[in-house]
């Protein structure tokens, strides 16, 4: 209730602030007898890891996942996996300043008019670093649907005004992780990466969006009504920080078109040949592909002065310090996918429980 | 967790195929001791109701709301609020010829890859009717959040390419429904019109998009981490038929922007001017206007042949009858405001939980 | 979260004043494609009613059950099951005195407290008219389970000191119904009986004892940790009107064993033989049967002048007035296996779902 | 769904197996701004340790909690507490001849049957070790509610035939602790301890039960119908390891009694002088102690040999080793208490919420 959970049969819970002892979460849910692959696990939480390149931040977050309970010679027990991400490299000292200072476009604000406390050292628990617990379940979910032959991947369509304008279909999944920035058109990608460079020599930051497929999927998961598959895409994409906007198929667009544009007719074998449902018909997989786009802001923090105010009222300077992205959509995009993942898991059980 | 129920604190949940006895639902969770005007209840669900201008399908659902419990002598009891809308002007012959045909666009298919059984007639439980439930519990949320200087407004934003392309602080909301459209700008609203029925005299149908507006929210609503105030505004936005994106402030807009144009700052006495953030930060409410925008897909149903499938796999011509709207999106303020009625509401009680 | 629904996966929410409109429910998350007899529920309901014999309230509620949604050609489509009980036979004036008084050990203080408001008549929501609803859900759930195996009956144990000191393998479930007093064993019966009518003359009232019995389940249901299968099973009997007391097997008695004679251990074959368990290790089913009891209060109603208090804290006379059972025993067997079979239900659906 | 969480608006979730990493939680829904006293929740911590006196396990789990966030400078954040307790003198070679044993009145066979996999070192995740993680929470909710004028307490009430029948209310809370059966009766304490000395020499073990008292709660706490606040408290109680019966107020022997014994009728001041209600009428608190007992069987492991079987059906000898109480209930009552403490606060929220 207080919203540290997802899922409902597959069920993330995080804790953890960015400076306290550690981050951490449970997976309640996870099926008993699933072979896992720890290395996997760790490698999604590298992908997401700060300072992996030379256009994230250069907090060297290690972000090394220690797994608790739940696994016991390798195999899930069925029972709860508890596991820990230990907060290393932490400099407390830098944020200070921030104590008692609200930054624009910062959720100190809102923390403190929620709470009346807070830890302000690294955006306490506002940090997206509470989102490497997201990808931790998220690489246990892959596992157990890679089983099941559903494969999701995501990759960076657009940074700013640079935009991937190709279909999903054209690009190959292999090349995302080959380019910095995660773009896996590699033209696109260098002018994305010019841009993002551009943008940091100023001092500023950039929005971007990302692309999430999702494959394989057995026709009919997706609870209508209330619960609809893409409605728990959407509120699970727009829990990521940062995220502005969701697109489901063809999203934005749709609402310009007309309905014989729209409709994904049939042909003369009985087959849809067009995808505009992004794969799902009042809430439910129809077996197509899933296909999604999140939208993400420029990053609030700037290595600029800003105006931000004090928790008096009064206007205050923000310097421009610490050690910040300027684009988040490259480490995104593992947690766009680990969102994906875990949305889709929790619906193949609740499928699995009603047959 | 079949999905028929929405909210925590303040939970509606909803019964009810298009043709069967008669739709309804539960309301549980509603503070006792709110006296409650009835016929503001029914004025909304008339809002909603088919059959009310002449851009909107001839179908005559009266869509009347009755009360079975929950409130006693015009006050909340605090106990679940049990509510029916029987079904009438139903002709269910109408869809005979679709028992079998999976039409384009629409959730036949999948309902039936789900459930192995369907009841075809009217779209069954996948009909937009059902939406009739949750205009009522909106309704009862209105009146609640009012109390306590919560208002919500919605209007039509788009129809296909004709955009409203003003900001909602220069237009009355009071306007809203002067114009059959519900565009609160009647140069605009005559374009929307016109397009709208020249897109019916085709067999065609077009789609659009709302913007909804939600003021006098206190700051600190929501829960940090996965159940965000705009997180939750966006699943109950993409659970309403037909919704294919959902942008919170500035949206889609955010990916194309820079941190320097899309902060939020203070001026020099410690207030912001902008809202870009849309009335959330860090998915708790700050105090400024909650600003939302909801993209609906033109309905699928068309007055003209499309090429459909039968459940057995083969192409079959669908023709175009029934009664269906050309465009949803002026029927569909009442439900995105209800939408947005409601997951206030649910926060607004998850607050006072933890004060 | 205001506690008007149970079950995770297959999930009653109730509604209903008693002498409201109707009380009613919707069940969500039965599964698809049972064909019901809906004869058979409505025979359930008819097993609780009141009025059914002379030892029971002569208040005649006809307890029709009506189904609006989530069936149809008499087949559960997927969809909630919507249901209503239109409140007939309702004498509203019988409750004029006890407006603003509260009846000793009735929850009308308790309901003033906690809402400020209530609906006094008839006992408004806290009236254990509610139930009726439960057993309309718990007779769908019976049909689910009887087509895995699963079965579910009970009888009245104990009516004050007259005890059913037998055990449940040498009674018939066939003769449960065949005495007023659902006491299967007939001397008994007569006996219980006799003393009903001896306390009903005497304008008094007295408790009694309900077993139960659940057979067929394979091992596996119920979830460890909190969730255990008796812990839900104990919420579920506890949230029945009246309810005191809990056991499991070997119950209260079990307090009072040495573990030599409370293990339930194995033979030369490798078999149970005895059941002090009653039928659960961990709160996992283990395959043998699950066995419960309990308890309930004397009715507080009594036909006899008693002190009760108004709602200034002044003393009052409250005359025994109205139309009440005696002994609640009776017609709270059908209420009690409803408990049981949605309970079941729930973990069925529940351990179906992590397979 | 899986069952590891409790409670709707203070949810304590826990992971851990006996022999794992560690056991350990989450608490969700803490309020802000509470000041934490740490050492009196590892004292809390200490009352469930094992090796606390010569009647207990001679196990020595230090049972030290650490605490990784939602706690900044001593205050809660209102954030996640996350927690830990690591695992450790842990033999985990004492259960190798249990590898593929069934032990008699073990929840061995079931979880097997559930999971298909299990970690049987220390009775892996069916341990009672499990339950010191909701010791801890307990010891926060105690915290919070003493602040609201709510105490939680109990005490051993019987050992077998040994029973303490005195009225709590002419008994001290100071004394339970100062004797290690934790019955606050001098002579009735000896005489418990006595009785398992004598059972442990017998290599036996002996049930017995406790009592639980919650003063100060307001009339009010508790939601109607199925989230009584007795049938929340007993699913608490029974969800703990070895309980099987749980008595609210008059318990098991209302079903023995009149009511013109058991009304809690109102005296000339209109106040009332028993309490057989147990504090709670239709579920809700009616502003007089809560009562409740809980029920424990005697501990399934006995230092004699007994007779279980092997997962292929053999009937094999099981040995009476490892280091076991010959009675739970003295280090069991800071469990009752704790399951007590969590339900209320629970309820506490759930009632601020509505008002």
């Amino acid at each position: 209730m207080a919203g540290n959970s997802i899922g409902e049969l597959f069920r993330l819970t995080t804790f953890g602030e960015s400076h306290g002892g550690a981050i951490g979460g449970i997976i309640d849910g996870c099926p008993a007898g699933i072979a896992l692959d720890l290395n996997a696990i760790q490698a999604e939480l590298d992908r997401r890891r700060p300072g992996q390149s030379k256009l994230t931040t250069q907090r060297k977050e290690s972000d090394e996942v220690q797994f608790l309970s739940g696994i016991y010679e390798g195999v899930t027990l069925g029972t709860p996996i508890g596991f820990l991400i230990p907060n290393k490299d932490v400099k407390s000292a830098d944020y200070d300043h921030l104590k008692d200072v609200y930054r624009p476009s910062h959720a100190d604000q809102t923390w403190q008019a929620k709470y009346g406390v807070r830890d302000h050292r690294g955006g306490g628990r506002s940090s997206a670093r509470e989102t490497a617990c997201r990808v931790v379940a998220g690489a246990i979910a892959r596992q157990f649907l890679a089983q099941h032959g559903i494969q999701v991947w995501g990759y960076v369509d657009s940074v700013g005004e640079v935009e991937l304008s190709k279909n999903y279909l054209s690009l190959d999944p292999a090349q995302v992780d080959q380019h910095i920035t995660r773009c896996p058109d590699p033209g696109t990608a260098d002018r994305m990466q010019a841009l993002i460079e551009a943008v940091r020599k100023e001092g500023d930051s950039i929005g971007g969006s990302i692309q999430c497929i999702a494959s394989g999927l057995p026709a009919g998961l997706g609870e209508p009504v209330f619960d609809k598959l893409h409605a728990d895409l959407a509120k699970a994409m727009m829990s990521i920080n940062a995220v502005k906007a969701f697109e489901l198929g063809s999203g934005v667009k749709a609402s310009k078109m007309r309905g014989s544009e729209h409709n994904d007719v049939y042909n003369e074998v009985g087959k849809r040949t067009t995808n505009q449902a992004g794969g799902l018909l009042g809430g439910i997989s129809n077996g197509d592909d899933i296909t999604l786009r999140v939208h993400f802001k420029p990053v609030a923090t700037l290595m600029r002065d800003q105006s931000g105010v004090d928790k008096d009222g009064n206007a205050v300077t923000v310097k421009g310090k610490g050690r910040h992205d300027p684009c988040v959509v490259p480490r995104a995009v593992p947690i766009v996918e680990a969102m994906c993942l875990l949305t889709i898991m929790d619906h193949y059980l609740r499928q699995q429980a009603y047959r």
